[in-house]
């Protein structure tokens, strides 16, 4: 390609304001330069591109449970599952990112499902990736081999580089969500794929109620002797509702005799983590699940980076930057870079929100920041 | 004090050998010389100081458990538990190291006694110790205000500088071991102690099932958003048997399926673990239960570092670098540095090892070696 | 806004391949529900998000020093420096990222240019910065403080945060290069930006050889016990080029006596580092001088992440993915993720390239991967 | 060996004190059983295992440098030096210590001598060490290979379990003093040692002015890219007293423009790092050189963990604990754990003192504290 012969992409015009050129036949003569030499001065841009603090180009929004299962039912009966289309996963495309597939700059959250009797065959990337299961059960995962149930309020994480295949072991159509940092290794460019075996063996088509992960890895304060050391993922492939349930229940019983169980009164949180180091479960991704008490609020806050939501249970409002909306179970919304967050449960009960953002990027890198608002 | 005028304690002797000086007049001029002003050759020194592998100064032993109780249920009865001796606590002294209350070169262990209704006054200590309870319950350490309940297979670790007071809420007195790294914090001087409160209060007199610390930190895979990030020491204050005893069983039964999930055939073993990091519970103990199976043995095994063990169900033989004893319940027995250890169980039933160890201290610093031997 | 009402962002339609459905009425009415719900499949854009090694949207390129300097120059004499423009910097556009003023993804490099007695003034950001001098010298940058010479040769990094401004205190213009990372925190929205006082103080103009910061961390393996621990960028403002080719000079001497003290034959390189952790001098930011041999020529080697080189010194060829481009002293060129990359220095004399990329943000993530092609 | 039918090495009688037993006959009854099963109890021991701070089992003292070198001159004549006996080294038994060649009880401290054309043997081991030069030159130290001048300033580590040899290439004996870990690793008893090759090669007996390490790793925030990521122990095998003394002067001249520049006014201080990680040279032992400007004072401080200082430059008065000395070039001496310490520097020049430390294992194993005193 001969960038020389070529249009340029480059085009500059004069902005007025403070600090810029005046508009000058000289200017032009300048900026016509810049456009043949592929260049593009910090001074028109600087605004844009060094901002006093983020301003996302992505906007919150809330995507309905029902229409998104309805539409993944549609797909069901007319998609098929299988090599090249790999999965049957939509993804939520936020209205403020051009129509690509992306929740959020940096994250992927789509809906999968799988008829009764399917099997996604099996791949494995680069892209670290989680399923969570808002209601429904009947789908195994195999990964490298070992088969995890998934069953409502499962969080079964799945690290880049693992083999991993789905197969529908019920007698029912089942749903779920996916995470991915699939945008952030897009713009990255840091990804690689590879397509596994047509089909999976007999004995990973079993359908244990615990995978040998949780066999092994599964025991709190314990690990087993036998495995290597700090692992960048996490080896433990399902959390299970009824720990994460108990852990909740746990931080509100102790807020009267405890400071500082939870976060704040009436808002308990859990983040999933990798046994083998105490730090978030995937190198690119935190998840968490949040509980606000019947008839309470959390605070205000904001954060460095972007998150998806699903309301896991219960239903309340939440405000996303300056913007209310009303859910409940198993819709799901995004919330940018840097717009404040809160969060309120109806009287009728505790409203569960699961969650899961790129903060560890940010922490690895030095740059996260965090911020109680008001 | 004078040295100059004080006889030196050094006193040399000229020794035979390669590389030794000829035995002259001069030579012990020279050496007068040397005891005179505080000096000692490296040339007769080195090979005591510099072996080419680790030649501990202590032995391999075994205390009986039934031995150890019946002493400890002697002294309940007359040596009283109060401010000033602290603690109802005897300590195994290793039989080379000159009479001295330590297990080995860096650890203690020692069997302690609480009577009924009895409290073991506050304290904190910057030397890191755990219990371990081979039998028996009713005994409640308060730890911060915490009180954790201790039960036949619980291991409550207490890193250094928490507070921490023991009652007996239970009508029958209680035995467990007490494990820390007394010698070496007392060999490299580096302790702290400060005495607490005469008396708890009657709300850390309670008898809950699950301590505080359980409800925040016990749940497998989760942390509480709400608390701070990695700390050298774990924050969860009890690991109890139904873990253990089933990460335990999950291993052997994997055995068959996944390659490598025991240490050696018929040898499961956990780890327990600080949960913010995934690495050794205290930063200077290591804590480990491994279960051989009926009529299994493990491999012979030698490992930078010394260990304590206590046999914590079944019974079997051990060897001891060269030495084997034939060891059940409660027995206690102490490993020396380099030697190599191998423990074969009956044919009755599996037996179950719990021990502890300094290997963090030469993990931390680069020294740690292990070897399987043969 | 209300999206239900707005025509879609989303645009999807029927695609051929493999694993895709067939182009039927009832897949085109499921693809206008996906539309209307902001939804997108997957099994359309695999091929896109997920390939299976990174296919970069960037091109290689090559800009030549003279046009830059020219422009420069040109922008020197019509447009003004200070607040709102902030700094006469201009970046250079991939000819592939659609006339944005970013080099790479991740990447941005700018010429900078300041003429006699100019200021920029005072500002300070998250985004991670550095100088190279390819030519010249005059200006003096002041970080808190702290007035830095800018000369042939040096490197100066200017981690997040910290404030800062250049000043001319030459009888000449000056132009050297900037390296930031703006593109990734841009898309990563995670940046923050403030501006400082408008003119530094009498104190800071001054011109000294060696800044303080060389005065307390300019000595090789001695670290200022009156500093603080490991920071996570480095506290070394300026890493001069006598030492960096003296430490070149010093590899190629080498070769012959001990095995890998180049990368390969005639090939050496130095890394600047952060001597409070021996790690990248930035958080996101990898900076390295490389030497090749007269008439020698690298290894073909391409990385995850992207890389902008500089010619420091000779001419020679360098080979960009699939095309190759001659170049000497002051050329820019791009390398885009995972393209290989060769350089062959010229018979005459050593070729000494100057580059930075991204790869701490892989090696932070675990993402990382090199290989050596062919 | 059968403990048995030994006498015990466990003698135990009643003590008066708070929380004692009373001494009756079954108190007596209770000892002798302990004595019988090697059992120890805390109540007895607990003042001395666990003191309210660290107290010291050693003394501070001072050695005389010429009376040292007059002993090493002598020794030089009588004793020769060759595989056994591996080093004419002559170590400072500190008082208290039982006339064990132990400096302090983690620390070795040597005086080394060298004949003109004497050879040292080769050999290593795990046990870390240094050579620091007080005064001349003539020796160097070939560490797998690589041969290293010593001369007057220069500090040489030699992390563990590399191969070394010394050689005397001059005409003139040279003295020097070896810093170890050995009494830590003996009481820990962690040692491997292995003997080396009977002579080195010629190639080996070269005199280079810089040995390979520092063309690779002396350049002063710069790394070979070729080489390895962070090791545990320095690769940099010479720190040369030209960068020291400069590093210590330019401290001392930005006194007056940046807060903090020194420890405090007049007392400016580097540490010898491990260029790869920014860390202690050595895992076990800190080594740093101090100078007080003429007539200052530094504040008074103490550790956790004993030190060993030899006064490089200058005359003075130490305090260490509460005994005052008087200390001139070459004089040694030990600093036991939390003594306070505190140097006074002569108004006639300024004085440098070397000192080297057992911090590293204390900070490793999250049990250091300093203090200013008073």
């Amino acid at each position: 390609m001969s960038i020389e012969s070529s249009p340029s992409p480059v085009r500059l015009k004069a902005v007025a304001g403070p600090g810029q050129p005046d508009p000058t036949p000289e200017l032009d003569q300048l900026y016509r330069g810049f456009e043949r030499e592929l260049l593009v001065p910090l001074w028109t841009e600087i605004g844009d591109l060094m901002p006093l603090q983020p301003k996302s180009k992505s906007s919150p929004h809330v995507w309905r449970w029902d229409r998104l299962k309805e539409l993944a039912a549609q797909a069901g009966r007319i998609v098929p599952v299988g090599r090249g289309g790999e999965r049957r996963a939509i993804a939520l495309a936020n209205p403020s990112l051009g129509g690509r597939p992306f929740a959020t700059p940096t994250l992927w959250a789509a809906i999968q499902y799988l008829m009764p009797g399917e099997d996604a065959p099996e791949h494995r990337h680069t892209q670290h990736a989680f399923r969570f299961v808002v209601e429904g059960e009947g789908v195994w995962t195999v990964v490298n081999g070992d088969p995890v149930r998934m069953s409502r309020g499962d969080f079964l994480p799945q690290a880049g580089w693992n083999w991993h295949a789905h197969h529908n072991a019920a007698t029912q159509p089942m749903a779920w969500i996916d995470g991915l940092d699939i945008p952030f290794s897009y713009y990255t460019e840091s990804q690689f794929f590879e397509v596994g075996r047509e089909r999976i063996e007999p004995r990973e088509r079993t359908t244990p109620a615990r995978s040998r992960s949780e066999q092994l890895w599964g025991h709190p304060g314990l690990r087993p002797v036998s495995q290597p050391d700090a692992t960048s993922a996490t080896p433990l492939l399902a959390y299970r509702w009824v720990d994460t349930d108990r852990a909740l229940a746990d931080q509100l019983d102790l807020e009267g005799e405890v400071a500082g169980a939870t976060l704040s009164p009436g808002h308990a949180a859990v983040r999933y983590v990798n046994p083998t180091s105490g730090r978030d479960v995937l190198p690119t991704i935190r998840a968490e699940v949040h509980r606000v008490r019947a008839g309470g609020r959390t605070q205000r806050r904001r954060d460095v980076g972007s998150w998806v939501y699903q309301v896991f249970d219960g239903s309340g409002q939440v405000t996303l930057g300056d913007q209310r909306w009303e859910v409940r179970r198993g819709d799901l919304f995004v919330l940018p870079s840097w717009a404040p967050f809160q969060a309120t449960a109806d009287g009728a009960g505790h409203l569960d929100l699961f969650r899961f953002g790129d903060a560890p990027i940010f922490e690895a890198l030095h740059a996260h920041r965090t911020d109680v608002v008001g």
